[in-house]
């Protein structure tokens, strides 16, 4: 078990042995300083005496005597030492020091395996998501002596480097030394150059026989007793993403481990540091405030308040970052020219948490220590900082935390290696990757990331952007069909110059348009923004009518407000509320695909997605209505083209009518942000910010189902749904998408359960690439050893 | 196939044959009126001709001749109206009346077939809920004629009264008459004593027949021809709910049906009917506005826009309508004291609509087309319509109408027949018939209605009154888990004289009591309130330490305040963040339980409930923490006491691991409401304010599944958390509570699913008492036939 538990207890030593052992040196100091050792040791770990207090004890002695190293101790002073560590071990645990060995031995085992519950312990396991069942164990082994003068020594060496991956014995030594001299940091150490050339090479050929055993990169520690090598224990190596890359590559080429080794030697999670600038772990900053990591990599810039302000400086070149109580579509402007965005509210599917993912730009949500005052630029830390308008902040959205001023940072780099890797991954894996993207560059990005489609592109943008809105707005004002339908007709240009954009882009590759899903009162005002319109309309005497208006918007708010926005009248419901919407859309995809065809001469696989269907009817009459559009617009422009209509699947109810959904289905697409939501009664964003943490302190939940699918519950709602569906219809395609399918617990879930791709945002490509290589390759291991 | 579609055509009349028949009955005028009569009705059903205009020819002859009645028009005018009849005909549809008889028939055929997509035929099949792929039938007959003198007549008879089901010939005659006569009620009919001595026996004899026949009550209509008894059609007859209840158990007690049979009769729905208060049907009312039917039952009494007002009002013993925006705890005082509620906003879920049912009080909620202003005491229809504070109305809370005035009423009455009835069928069913009840009343009325136990007591209820909100605030804002504590501790008396009270009541039986469910907010003002709050404090220049308060209060709201409160913090997601709440309830229902053994020597039932379950782990850590309360009370008291922990199963999660969940639970309860809204992603109060009716008219979905349980989404998860939860844990009790634990076709599925009882409020549980039986009867049948 690596980490923090392997403390080493030098046993046996009592005031007899340290006698037998410096008749044996012929080095009483040596041994003096062996025992006091083992005691400030022993009496820490099996005492559990404060360790503080044996150092106290050292520099009250030192001072005494007017040294500064604990090698300049005399055997009298070490004496001492000795006599106060018994003393203070008496008082403070109330316990003797045992002499004898076996005594120490039992009670230093106890030790051992107590330490496996201590906070920190827990902690540790928490952090890394180890079983608290686990257990730990004790290794006995036969003490050598690196302090045994200047042809002794210690040192820690790992068989490549960790930082870059080369292929180079990279570590440190320490002459005349004990290991613990490493590891505590007391002394520096230096390269492993300095160590006697017999015994460096003895290091080089001990290392290439552990790389030939592990097939891995270890890092083991060492000791040299009077010229000769001891080794104290291996591991593999920790190494950077860049490195891990790096050496899978390498190792692979040098045949030490097959391409499907090589792919799974890969953290997948890792590789999010690979696509995205990262702050220099070499750099030491300290926080100001944390929330939560809605969107990795980090970014500095001047911390701006106003989404017009950010826009205008953003423009000029100047580095900013919008900080906000929360975004809305009208920050997306800001957002655009930002570096990355701080916000005090929202989750990780909050606006800005979505927006920026779609954008890979940083974002830090949800930091709710802060406290923002926007009108008076500036906010407060937790701690009384405060950050006015123009310092310079940074933000790092893959640990969640806001710095002060500018920090090193680390550029991302798609490196040969990495290519290779990913080719490899996808000579591997049998789950396509397609990719989330609602605009023209989220679809190159995708595409340059290996994307083989798109799985979603949310149409919701092309009612938000600033000209289109106002006229979306009549729409939902409209008093009857014939008004909505005429404001409908008048957002199709520019829905068609979008698409067609977006299929010229993927030339040839499937696009699945997804339906408009938001409620409509997301493209309206708040209600306290209206009120705050009538009020500033009275002040300024504006006329009756533009009251009037802002009268009638302000009733319409109140009427389209929800208990519960997220189960309320959006999605599916919305169009069959309202079929004019939908057709609109069909319409425009419809017309933009007849027309890249006829312009590009390219293919065009259009796939139209139909949001939170519950039941077979809606589908049905949805289904007629979305063809009766597309039939139209065939008549009218003298061509067909052939395009599919499915469903998300993210309701619980869809999944468990599936076998019915599909025969009205020509694909399905598991929506499993959604669908976790429904089926834990989770909302989202609320959830997160009010009781997910203490789920996962008191492990109720190991992960959040929101990052890592719930395999026992939506899993189980998943793999009916994909088996009944294509028992009713065998061509049915299936795919999710949703941030799940560039996680890897999630992607290998959805490769044993058969689906046909994942969809995920740019950003996550890569990792989804590898992640469903080694799903692929954990499966035929598996099937090969039954 | 009952109903409007039976229109009768007398067919093979034309100029010719009308002469013959004159020549045979020696009666011109005869024949040439039913000449007319048969060109009028082909007229107006065959080619659509609008009826009105042959009503306004004959009326036009009739004023020309100054005769009053249709018989007086004498031959002559018979003969000009036949011409102007066929002319009109011409005219209007553009075709000619066709003189063969064949053609004739084949066009009344057609006319028939095409009815049957009348708009009129639709909305009724809409409304009774007939599929529209049923189709149609003709039938041809032979012709007699009841207008051949004063020795033929016809008429319409039951062979049991309707109205009250007493066992006597009830019906009517109309001497020398057609049935049309009869149906159109254009000529006022005599009692069937009018008829001939000789054929009234006739009538009796063939009433016997027919009921030994069909062996149920039979509605049919017949015809005297020349003193000749000729039957035209039977049907079974339509009746009120308490002539339902009467013919049932008459029949059962003549032996002419089983007592099955007599059961499996009775419409549950109307069942309704016999409980409430209801509008007298043969009163003429018109409704002044239209909500939802949110509680049965009908209520006069003034309209009274104030609680407080209400309340004093109906404490003096004032009939009032307590008519608000929508209703919060607060009310609850105003709502005890009066006849009923009527709320502008809300649906069938909302807080008046609830306590409504649960006190079995008249309830008319989301009645949004009225314009309420509680300050200048007026509520506004939308038809313009003002009503002042203190004008009478009645609600009808069966239909959602509101009405201006009292109108007459029929009070319920649980008949004699009807006790028999039920005592049947709880023998036939498997079923147990619980109830949820919050309040000693509620637990009362329903041990009336015949509760086997409480299977959902909510704690809400306990943490709202008057002298409570003020502590359970007090909890809300504390500082840390000492002052929560502290605050909770407060609490347990009053809890504690509430459960021992249901104790008591319920005598033995199980009372299954569910803790806290209720998000905190709920007990909070809104932030609205409390920014009022502040500003009148600032008006009345309070002190600082009030005002201090108050904002803190508001701080409060805001961050408890949710996107959708109803996937939220709540249930035992409150209970996991601070599981204080729940020891402390738990310790207040074991104290009670213990002290009402003691001090009334009875057994007591305790099953203690947990909601909104997702996982197994959280029902681990909840189990953990009630047991260790219920300990500490059983080592204080030095007495313990049986009891059960269980769950409701409420979300998709917890039905998907219901194998694991049922390890840790003792029973499992079925939140029907909360397990729809989850599994179709509706929230209930925005779909049914939103979309619902719009499904429902398009068919999409053919009941609103939080009224009839959908077998296919929600059903199949209950059948798989029973079966798996009862595999897991045999011992395993499962119920059902919410509202579908009283409705006939729900009880229906849960019978055939194999749960253990259903839970429903206490005027529900007669309907579902039969609705238990009928299933238990439907499926013996269906395996005695197999």
């Amino acid at each position: 078990m690596p980490g923090m538990m392997d403390t080493i207890l030098n046993l046996g030593l009592n005031d007899e042995t340290t006698e037998t052992l410096a008749k044996i040196t012929g080095n009483e100091r040596f041994s003096l300083d062996a025992h006091r050792r083992f005691i400030q040791m022993f009496g820490k770990i099996a005492l559990s005496v404060n360790g503080q207090k044996f150092e106290e004890i050292i520099e009250s002695h030192k001072k005494k005597l007017g040294v500064k190293q604990d090698v300049e101790l005399n055997p009298q002073a070490l004496r001492k030492i000795i006599q106060d560590f018994k003393e203070l071990i008496r008082l403070d645990s109330g316990k003797r020091l045992p002499q004898d060995a076996w005594m120490q031995l039992e009670m230093a085992v106890e030790a051992v395996f107590r330490s496996w519950s201590n906070p920190r312990a827990v902690e540790y396991r928490r952090f890394y998501k180890i079983a608290d069942d686990l257990g730990t164990a004790v290794t006995l082994q036969q003490m050598v002596f690196g302090n045994m003068g200047r042809d002794s020594g210690t040192g820690v060496a790992f068989t490549r480097n960790p930082s870059t991956g080369d292929r180079k014995l990279y570590g440190e030594y320490l002459r005349n030394a004990q290991g613990e001299d490493v590891v505590a940091g007391i002394r520096t150490p230096d390269s492993l150059d300095a160590m006697p050339p017999e015994i460096r090479l003895d290091l080089d050929r001990v290392s290439e026989t552990l790389e030939q055993h592990f097939k891995e990169m270890q890092d083991f520690e060492f000791t040299v007793e009077n010229m000769k090598l001891y080794l104290l224990q291996t591991r593999n190596g920790k190494r950077t993403a860049h490195a891990a890359v790096k050496i899978a590559v390498d190792m692979a080429g040098e045949t030490l481990i097959s391409r499907e080794e090589a792919i799974a030697r890969i953290n997948p999670g890792d590789i999010d540091q690979l696509l995205h600038r990262t702050i220099d772990p070499k750099a030491h900053v300290k926080a100001i405030a944390k929330g939560l990591n809605a969107s990795p990599g980090a970014a500095s810039g001047i911390a701006v308040f106003d989404t017009d302000e950010a826009a205008k400086l953003g423009a000029k070149g100047d580095k900013v970052i919008l900080v906000r109580p929360e975004t809305t579509p009208e920050d997306i402007r800001g957002i655009i020219r930002a570096q990355g965005i701080l916000t005090v509210r929202g989750g990780m599917t909050s606006h800005a948490a979505v927006v920026a993912r779609g954008m890979g730009k940083a974002a830090v949500v949800g930091c709710s220590s802060i406290r923002l005052d926007p009108d008076n630029g500036y906010f407060k830390t937790s701690e009384g900082m405060i950050v006015k308008r123009g310092e310079l902040i940074t933000i790092d959205g893959s640990t969640g935390e806001v710095l002060l001023g500018t920090v090193p940072m680390i550029e991302p780099e798609l490196t040969e290696d990495f290519r290779t890797l990913l080719g490899w991954a996808d000579a591997s894996r049998r789950l396509g990757v397609w990719a989330n993207a609602d605009t023209p560059e989220a679809a190159k990005k995708a595409k340059e990331f290996g994307a083989e489609g798109i799985g979603l592109c949310r149409t919701e943008r092309m009612f938000n952007a600033p000209e289109r809105l106002p006229i979306v707005r009549e729409m939902i004002m409209a008093e009857d069909e014939d008004e909505r339908r005429e404001a409908l007709r008048r957002l199709i240009p520019f829905q068609l110059s979008d698409f067609k954009e977006m299929f010229r882009l993927m030339a040839g590759k499937p696009v699945t348009v997804r339906l408009l899903d938001l409620p409509l009162h997301e493209f309206l005002p708040s209600a306290e923004e209206a009120v705050e319109e009538i009020e500033n309309l009275r002040k300024r005497h504006a006329p009756a009518s533009a009251l009037e208006t802002e009268a009638r918007l302000l009733t319409k708010v109140h009427q389209l407000s929800e208990h519960n926005p997220m189960l309320g009248h959006r999605g599916c419901r919305l169009a069959i509320t309202y079929p004019e919407i939908y057709e609109a859309q069909t319409e425009a995809i419809i017309r933009a695909a007849i027309e890249t065809r006829r312009e590009a001469g390219q293919t065009v696989r259009v796939l139209i997605m139909l949001p939170l269907i519950s039941s077979a009817n809606e589908m049905i009459y949805l289904r007629r209505h979305v063809e009766a559009a597309a039939e139209r617009v065939f008549e009218e422009m003298e061509e067909k083209i052939d395009y599919k209509i499915g469903t998300m699947i993210e309701t619980p109810r869809a999944a468990l009518t599936a076998g019915e959904l599909a025969k009205y289905a020509d694909f399905f697409s598991f929506g499993t942000n959604d669908l976790t939501q429904t089926t834990y009664a989770f909302s989202r964003d609320d959830a997160e910010a009010k009781f997910m943490s203490r789920y996962l302190e008191n492990k109720i939940l190991t992960d959040s189902p929101f990052e890592v699918l719930d395999a026992q519950g939506v899993g189980r709602l998943i793999s009916m749904a994909n088996q009944e569906g294509r028992k009713a219809n065998p061509k049915l395609e299936v795919g999710i998408c949703g941030e799940h399918g560039g996680e890897t617990k999630s992607v290998a879930f959805f490769h044993q359960a058969g689906l046909d791709y994942v969809s995920c945002s740019a950003y996550r490509i890569p990792v989804a690439r590898i992640a469903a290589a080694q799903a692929a390759i954990a499966t035929t291991k598996t099937m090969s050893t039954v």
